[in-house]
Protein backbone atom coordinates (compact mmCIF):
# COMPACT_ATOMS: atom_id res chain seq x y z
CA UNK A 1 0.00 0.00 0.00
CA UNK A 2 1.54 3.01 -1.11
CA UNK A 3 2.84 5.22 2.11
CA UNK A 4 1.39 8.43 1.56
CA UNK A 5 -2.36 6.66 1.94
CA UNK A 6 -1.36 4.90 4.90
CA UNK A 7 0.33 7.99 6.94
CA UNK A 8 -3.16 10.00 5.27
CA UNK A 9 -5.61 6.94 6.70
CA UNK A 10 -3.33 6.44 9.66
CA UNK A 11 -3.82 10.14 11.08
CA UNK A 12 -7.67 10.99 9.85
CA UNK A 13 -8.39 7.85 11.42
CA UNK A 14 -7.17 9.27 15.25
CA UNK A 15 -9.91 11.27 15.30
CA UNK A 16 -12.53 10.54 17.37
CA UNK A 17 -15.51 8.51 15.68
CA UNK A 18 -13.31 7.71 12.55
CA UNK A 19 -12.43 4.41 11.76
CA UNK A 20 -10.20 2.71 9.23
CA UNK A 21 -12.78 2.64 6.63
CA UNK A 22 -14.41 6.36 7.06
CA UNK A 23 -10.39 7.79 7.03
CA UNK A 24 -9.92 5.52 3.24
CA UNK A 25 -12.89 7.28 1.97
CA UNK A 26 -11.91 10.53 3.31
CA UNK A 27 -8.83 10.18 2.38
CA UNK A 28 -9.59 9.27 -1.18
CA UNK A 29 -12.59 11.88 -1.08
CA UNK A 30 -9.05 14.59 -1.15
CA UNK A 31 -8.11 12.90 -4.52
CA UNK A 32 -11.11 14.43 -6.11
CA UNK A 33 -10.89 17.76 -4.25
CA UNK A 34 -8.42 20.24 -6.16
CA UNK A 35 -5.14 20.27 -4.35
CA UNK A 36 -5.32 24.06 -3.63
CA UNK A 37 -8.76 23.20 -1.86
CA UNK A 38 -6.99 20.66 0.22
CA UNK A 39 -4.53 23.06 0.96
CA UNK A 40 -7.22 25.59 1.91
CA UNK A 41 -8.94 23.20 4.41
CA UNK A 42 -5.59 21.93 6.00
CA UNK A 43 -4.45 25.45 6.61
CA UNK A 44 -7.69 26.57 8.43
CA UNK A 45 -7.19 23.85 10.87
CA UNK A 46 -3.33 24.42 11.62
CA UNK A 47 -4.15 28.30 12.09
CA UNK A 48 -7.34 27.16 14.22
CA UNK A 49 -4.78 24.90 16.38
CA UNK A 50 -2.01 27.16 16.71
CA UNK A 51 -4.28 30.71 16.87
CA UNK A 52 -7.12 30.17 18.76
CA UNK A 53 -7.41 31.55 22.67
CA UNK A 54 -10.25 31.36 25.06
CA UNK A 55 -11.46 34.91 26.37
CA UNK A 56 -9.68 36.10 29.38
CA UNK A 57 -13.63 37.00 30.71
CA UNK A 58 -15.92 34.18 29.56
CA UNK A 59 -13.63 31.27 28.65
CA UNK A 60 -15.05 30.52 25.50
CA UNK A 61 -13.12 30.24 22.41
CA UNK A 62 -12.00 33.29 20.44
CA UNK A 63 -9.53 34.71 18.26
CA UNK A 64 -8.53 37.68 20.11
CA UNK A 65 -7.87 38.51 24.17
CA UNK A 66 -11.69 38.98 24.38
CA UNK A 67 -14.27 37.41 22.51
CA UNK A 68 -17.21 38.67 20.30
CA UNK A 69 -20.17 38.24 22.65
CA UNK A 70 -18.17 39.83 25.93
CA UNK A 71 -16.69 42.83 23.60
CA UNK A 72 -20.61 43.35 22.44
CA UNK A 73 -21.80 46.22 24.25
CA UNK A 74 -25.37 45.68 22.85
CA UNK A 75 -25.34 42.30 24.71
CA UNK A 76 -27.09 42.46 28.50
CA UNK A 77 -24.26 42.83 30.93
CA UNK A 78 -26.78 41.57 33.80
CA UNK A 79 -27.30 37.99 32.69
CA UNK A 80 -24.60 35.32 32.19
CA UNK A 81 -25.35 31.99 31.06
CA UNK A 82 -22.88 28.92 32.19
CA UNK A 83 -22.22 26.39 30.22
CA UNK A 84 -20.07 23.37 29.82
CA UNK A 85 -18.45 23.92 26.86
CA UNK A 86 -17.61 25.72 23.73
CA UNK A 87 -20.35 24.06 21.09
CA UNK A 88 -22.97 24.63 24.14
CA UNK A 89 -22.51 28.73 23.51
CA UNK A 90 -23.24 27.68 19.76
CA UNK A 91 -26.28 25.79 20.53
CA UNK A 92 -27.80 28.22 22.37
CA UNK A 93 -26.32 31.26 19.97
CA UNK A 94 -28.41 29.69 17.62
CA UNK A 95 -31.61 30.03 18.67
CA UNK A 96 -31.07 33.88 18.52
CA UNK A 97 -33.23 34.27 21.68
CA UNK A 98 -30.45 35.20 24.20
CA UNK A 99 -28.90 38.25 24.65
CA UNK A 100 -26.89 38.00 27.63
CA UNK A 101 -22.83 37.17 28.30
CA UNK A 102 -21.83 33.18 28.61
CA UNK A 103 -19.47 31.73 30.85
CA UNK A 104 -17.58 28.31 29.40
CA UNK A 105 -16.87 26.07 32.30
CA UNK A 106 -14.59 23.74 30.07
CA UNK A 107 -15.95 20.68 31.29
CA UNK A 108 -17.77 19.52 34.56
CA UNK A 109 -17.03 17.95 37.89
CA UNK A 110 -16.02 14.50 37.40
CA UNK A 111 -13.82 12.33 40.04
CA UNK A 112 -13.78 9.00 37.84
CA UNK A 113 -11.86 11.28 35.30
CA UNK A 114 -9.67 13.52 38.06
CA UNK A 115 -12.22 16.91 37.05
CA UNK A 116 -12.46 18.79 39.95
CA UNK A 117 -13.97 22.29 40.62
CA UNK A 118 -10.17 24.13 40.84
CA UNK A 119 -9.66 22.46 37.10
CA UNK A 120 -13.00 24.24 35.65
CA UNK A 121 -13.03 28.10 35.48
CA UNK A 122 -15.48 28.16 38.20
CA UNK A 123 -12.97 30.70 40.21
CA UNK A 124 -13.32 33.16 37.36
CA UNK A 125 -16.70 33.15 37.26
CA UNK A 126 -17.14 33.94 40.95
CA UNK A 127 -14.65 37.00 40.24
CA UNK A 128 -16.56 38.18 37.25
CA UNK A 129 -19.95 37.79 39.75
CA UNK A 130 -18.42 39.70 42.03
CA UNK A 131 -17.63 42.21 40.29
CA UNK A 132 -20.77 43.65 40.65
CA UNK A 133 -22.57 43.94 37.33
CA UNK A 134 -24.13 40.71 37.10
CA UNK A 135 -27.72 39.70 38.17
CA UNK A 136 -28.88 36.67 37.10
CA UNK A 137 -26.45 33.75 36.13
CA UNK A 138 -28.55 30.57 34.43
CA UNK A 139 -26.71 27.48 34.77
CA UNK A 140 -27.58 25.61 31.95
CA UNK A 141 -25.32 22.37 32.18
CA UNK A 142 -26.64 18.73 31.07
CA UNK A 143 -28.50 16.26 33.55
CA UNK A 144 -26.06 13.87 34.06
CA UNK A 145 -24.93 13.06 37.29
CA UNK A 146 -21.58 15.20 36.69
CA UNK A 147 -23.17 18.11 35.82
CA UNK A 148 -26.15 17.81 38.06
CA UNK A 149 -23.15 18.10 40.61
CA UNK A 150 -21.52 20.61 39.18
CA UNK A 151 -24.60 22.64 39.25
CA UNK A 152 -24.96 21.97 42.85
CA UNK A 153 -21.29 22.97 43.87
CA UNK A 154 -21.79 26.34 41.78
CA UNK A 155 -25.08 26.99 42.94
CA UNK A 156 -23.46 26.35 46.67
CA UNK A 157 -20.80 29.28 45.51
CA UNK A 158 -22.80 32.07 44.39
CA UNK A 159 -24.75 31.42 47.46
CA UNK A 160 -22.13 33.72 49.42
CA UNK A 161 -22.72 36.22 47.14
CA UNK A 162 -25.14 38.95 47.71
CA UNK A 163 -27.77 40.39 45.75
CA UNK A 164 -27.79 37.80 42.47
CA UNK A 165 -30.28 35.30 41.43
CA UNK A 166 -29.33 32.28 40.33
CA UNK A 167 -31.79 30.31 37.92
CA UNK A 168 -31.73 26.69 35.96
CA UNK A 169 -32.69 26.24 32.10
CA UNK A 170 -36.47 24.14 32.55
CA UNK A 171 -36.43 20.66 32.30
CA UNK A 172 -39.20 19.18 30.20
CA UNK A 173 -40.43 17.18 27.17
CA UNK A 174 -38.80 18.53 24.31
CA UNK A 175 -40.32 19.48 21.27
CA UNK A 176 -41.03 16.78 19.05
CA UNK A 177 -40.81 14.31 21.64
CA UNK A 178 -43.21 11.31 22.93
CA UNK A 179 -44.33 11.75 26.35
CA UNK A 180 -44.68 7.60 25.84
CA UNK A 181 -40.29 7.62 25.56
CA UNK A 182 -39.49 10.18 28.06
CA UNK A 183 -37.70 8.98 31.51
CA UNK A 184 -39.92 9.08 34.26
CA UNK A 185 -37.58 11.38 36.10
CA UNK A 186 -38.36 14.06 33.50
CA UNK A 187 -41.97 13.51 33.23
CA UNK A 188 -42.39 13.50 36.83
CA UNK A 189 -40.36 17.12 36.64
CA UNK A 190 -42.59 18.01 34.03
CA UNK A 191 -45.44 17.70 35.41
CA UNK A 192 -44.21 19.14 38.89
CA UNK A 193 -43.50 22.29 36.75
CA UNK A 194 -46.09 22.52 34.77
CA UNK A 195 -46.95 26.39 33.40
CA UNK A 196 -50.03 27.96 33.02
CA UNK A 197 -51.70 28.12 29.76
CA UNK A 198 -55.14 29.79 30.84
CA UNK B 1 -18.26 33.12 16.85
CA UNK B 2 -14.84 32.65 16.77
CA UNK B 3 -13.46 33.04 12.59
CA UNK B 4 -10.86 30.41 13.65
CA UNK B 5 -13.06 28.05 14.38
CA UNK B 6 -16.27 28.63 11.93
CA UNK B 7 -12.96 28.68 8.89
CA UNK B 8 -11.92 24.79 10.45
CA UNK B 9 -15.56 24.19 10.89
CA UNK B 10 -16.61 25.01 7.36
CA UNK B 11 -13.59 23.24 5.89
CA UNK B 12 -14.47 19.88 7.86
CA UNK B 13 -17.83 20.00 6.59
CA UNK B 14 -17.07 19.66 3.22
CA UNK B 15 -16.05 15.87 3.54
CA UNK B 16 -18.74 13.53 2.79
CA UNK B 17 -20.78 12.49 5.76
CA UNK B 18 -19.38 15.14 7.99
CA UNK B 19 -21.79 17.26 9.35
CA UNK B 20 -21.59 20.49 10.50
CA UNK B 21 -22.48 18.99 14.30
CA UNK B 22 -19.39 16.22 13.62
CA UNK B 23 -17.06 18.86 12.58
CA UNK B 24 -17.54 20.79 15.48
CA UNK B 25 -17.02 17.98 17.48
CA UNK B 26 -13.61 17.48 15.08
CA UNK B 27 -13.00 21.14 15.45
CA UNK B 28 -13.16 20.73 19.22
CA UNK B 29 -11.13 17.77 19.54
CA UNK B 30 -8.20 19.45 17.41
CA UNK B 31 -7.96 21.65 20.68
CA UNK B 32 -7.27 18.54 22.80
CA UNK B 33 -4.71 17.27 20.76
CA UNK B 34 -0.86 18.44 20.66
CA UNK B 35 -0.63 21.31 18.01
CA UNK B 36 2.73 19.61 16.62
CA UNK B 37 -0.23 16.38 16.21
CA UNK B 38 -2.34 18.57 14.23
CA UNK B 39 0.80 19.52 11.81
CA UNK B 40 1.72 15.77 11.40
CA UNK B 41 -1.92 15.26 10.39
CA UNK B 42 -2.04 18.11 8.31
CA UNK B 43 0.72 17.64 6.59
CA UNK B 44 0.27 13.99 6.05
CA UNK B 45 -2.83 15.02 4.30
CA UNK B 46 -1.21 17.86 2.58
CA UNK B 47 1.69 15.26 1.35
CA UNK B 48 -0.89 12.89 0.31
CA UNK B 49 -2.82 14.79 -2.46
CA UNK B 50 0.24 16.96 -3.35
CA UNK B 51 2.65 13.50 -3.65
CA UNK B 52 0.24 10.61 -4.76
CA UNK B 53 0.33 9.25 -8.02
CA UNK B 54 -1.06 6.76 -9.94
CA UNK B 55 0.80 3.31 -11.11
CA UNK B 56 1.62 3.75 -14.82
CA UNK B 57 0.81 -0.04 -15.32
CA UNK B 58 -2.16 -0.70 -13.04
CA UNK B 59 -3.55 2.70 -12.16
CA UNK B 60 -3.93 1.93 -8.23
CA UNK B 61 -2.55 4.48 -5.89
CA UNK B 62 1.20 4.98 -5.83
CA UNK B 63 4.15 6.83 -4.32
CA UNK B 64 6.59 6.08 -7.15
CA UNK B 65 6.08 5.55 -10.81
CA UNK B 66 5.44 1.88 -10.56
CA UNK B 67 3.15 0.85 -7.39
CA UNK B 68 4.58 -1.88 -4.73
CA UNK B 69 2.39 -4.54 -5.98
CA UNK B 70 3.39 -4.20 -9.75
CA UNK B 71 6.98 -3.94 -8.69
CA UNK B 72 6.80 -6.91 -6.32
CA UNK B 73 8.75 -9.73 -8.84
CA UNK B 74 7.22 -12.09 -6.30
CA UNK B 75 3.66 -12.11 -7.53
CA UNK B 76 2.05 -14.31 -10.13
CA UNK B 77 2.34 -11.91 -13.71
CA UNK B 78 0.16 -14.19 -15.15
CA UNK B 79 -2.76 -13.16 -13.61
CA UNK B 80 -4.61 -9.80 -13.19
CA UNK B 81 -7.55 -8.83 -11.13
CA UNK B 82 -9.62 -5.90 -12.47
CA UNK B 83 -11.67 -3.87 -9.62
CA UNK B 84 -13.80 -0.28 -9.27
CA UNK B 85 -11.63 1.60 -7.05
CA UNK B 86 -8.41 1.86 -4.76
CA UNK B 87 -10.51 0.76 -1.96
CA UNK B 88 -11.10 -2.42 -3.66
CA UNK B 89 -7.47 -3.82 -3.66
CA UNK B 90 -7.14 -3.06 -0.17
CA UNK B 91 -10.00 -5.13 0.73
CA UNK B 92 -8.53 -7.94 -1.86
CA UNK B 93 -5.08 -7.44 -0.30
CA UNK B 94 -6.78 -7.69 3.03
CA UNK B 95 -7.45 -11.05 2.76
CA UNK B 96 -4.09 -12.40 1.95
CA UNK B 97 -5.45 -14.77 -0.33
CA UNK B 98 -4.65 -13.20 -3.96
CA UNK B 99 -0.68 -12.56 -4.98
CA UNK B 100 -1.81 -11.78 -8.70
CA UNK B 101 -1.39 -7.94 -9.97
CA UNK B 102 -4.44 -5.69 -9.99
CA UNK B 103 -6.25 -3.34 -12.46
CA UNK B 104 -8.06 -0.66 -10.89
CA UNK B 105 -10.80 1.23 -13.81
CA UNK B 106 -10.94 3.97 -11.27
CA UNK B 107 -14.97 4.22 -11.56
CA UNK B 108 -17.92 2.26 -13.46
CA UNK B 109 -19.30 2.80 -16.92
CA UNK B 110 -22.01 5.03 -15.98
CA UNK B 111 -24.21 7.59 -18.67
CA UNK B 112 -26.31 8.84 -15.70
CA UNK B 113 -23.18 10.67 -14.96
CA UNK B 114 -21.31 11.27 -17.83
CA UNK B 115 -18.85 8.38 -17.18
CA UNK B 116 -18.59 6.44 -20.58
CA UNK B 117 -15.55 3.24 -21.18
CA UNK B 118 -12.84 6.21 -22.28
CA UNK B 119 -12.95 7.47 -18.64
CA UNK B 120 -12.04 4.36 -17.20
CA UNK B 121 -8.52 2.85 -17.84
CA UNK B 122 -9.67 0.28 -19.96
CA UNK B 123 -7.63 0.47 -22.55
CA UNK B 124 -4.39 0.24 -20.14
CA UNK B 125 -5.93 -3.04 -19.24
CA UNK B 126 -6.14 -3.90 -23.37
CA UNK B 127 -2.74 -2.79 -23.57
CA UNK B 128 -1.07 -4.85 -20.52
CA UNK B 129 -3.24 -8.33 -21.62
CA UNK B 130 -1.90 -7.66 -25.20
CA UNK B 131 1.67 -7.43 -23.91
CA UNK B 132 1.04 -11.40 -23.23
CA UNK B 133 2.09 -12.72 -20.08
CA UNK B 134 -1.39 -12.42 -18.42
CA UNK B 135 -3.14 -15.56 -18.92
CA UNK B 136 -6.29 -14.73 -17.13
CA UNK B 137 -8.14 -12.12 -16.23
CA UNK B 138 -10.88 -11.77 -13.04
CA UNK B 139 -13.36 -9.26 -12.96
CA UNK B 140 -13.91 -7.88 -9.41
CA UNK B 141 -16.76 -5.57 -10.29
CA UNK B 142 -19.60 -4.66 -7.62
CA UNK B 143 -23.41 -5.96 -9.17
CA UNK B 144 -24.91 -2.66 -9.82
CA UNK B 145 -26.27 -1.58 -13.02
CA UNK B 146 -23.98 -0.23 -13.83
CA UNK B 147 -21.21 -2.77 -12.91
CA UNK B 148 -22.60 -5.23 -14.67
CA UNK B 149 -22.79 -3.12 -17.61
CA UNK B 150 -19.08 -2.34 -17.07
CA UNK B 151 -18.45 -6.07 -16.78
CA UNK B 152 -20.27 -7.12 -19.80
CA UNK B 153 -18.18 -4.12 -21.72
CA UNK B 154 -14.76 -5.56 -20.74
CA UNK B 155 -15.65 -8.97 -21.22
CA UNK B 156 -16.67 -8.42 -24.96
CA UNK B 157 -13.34 -6.47 -25.43
CA UNK B 158 -11.27 -8.80 -24.08
CA UNK B 159 -12.76 -11.44 -26.30
CA UNK B 160 -10.76 -9.90 -29.07
CA UNK B 161 -7.67 -11.33 -27.47
CA UNK B 162 -6.76 -14.77 -27.46
CA UNK B 163 -5.48 -17.20 -25.51
CA UNK B 164 -6.49 -15.65 -21.97
CA UNK B 165 -9.19 -16.84 -19.82
CA UNK B 166 -11.95 -14.26 -18.33
CA UNK B 167 -13.42 -15.09 -14.98
CA UNK B 168 -15.55 -13.10 -12.10
CA UNK B 169 -15.39 -13.81 -8.70
CA UNK B 170 -18.54 -15.78 -7.39
CA UNK B 171 -21.97 -14.08 -6.67
CA UNK B 172 -23.81 -15.62 -3.72
CA UNK B 173 -24.92 -15.62 -0.10
CA UNK B 174 -21.82 -13.84 2.05
CA UNK B 175 -20.56 -15.62 5.42
CA UNK B 176 -22.64 -14.68 8.51
CA UNK B 177 -25.41 -13.30 6.18
CA UNK B 178 -28.42 -15.04 6.22
CA UNK B 179 -30.26 -16.62 3.26
CA UNK B 180 -33.61 -15.53 4.81
CA UNK B 181 -32.96 -12.21 3.77
CA UNK B 182 -30.56 -12.40 0.65
CA UNK B 183 -32.75 -11.00 -2.53
CA UNK B 184 -34.16 -13.55 -4.47
CA UNK B 185 -31.58 -13.05 -7.74
CA UNK B 186 -28.69 -13.45 -5.25
CA UNK B 187 -30.25 -16.76 -3.86
CA UNK B 188 -31.15 -18.24 -7.46
CA UNK B 189 -27.41 -17.24 -8.20
CA UNK B 190 -26.63 -18.95 -5.40
CA UNK B 191 -28.10 -22.13 -6.29
CA UNK B 192 -27.62 -22.34 -9.76
CA UNK B 193 -23.40 -22.35 -9.43
CA UNK B 194 -23.82 -24.74 -5.82
CA UNK B 195 -20.32 -26.54 -5.27
CA UNK B 196 -19.94 -29.96 -4.27
CA UNK B 197 -19.29 -30.72 -0.97
CA UNK B 198 -19.22 -34.67 -0.92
Amino acid sequence: MSKLLEDAVGELSKLPGIGRRTAMRLALHLLRMEAADVGVMTGALDRFRNNIRYCSLCNNLSDEEICPVCADQTRDRNTVCVVEQVSDVLSIENTRQYRGLYHVLGGVISPMQGIGPSDLKIDLLLDNVRRGVIREVILAIGTTVEGETTQFYIARRLAEVEGIKVTTIARGIGFGDEIEYADELTIAHAIHNRTIVK
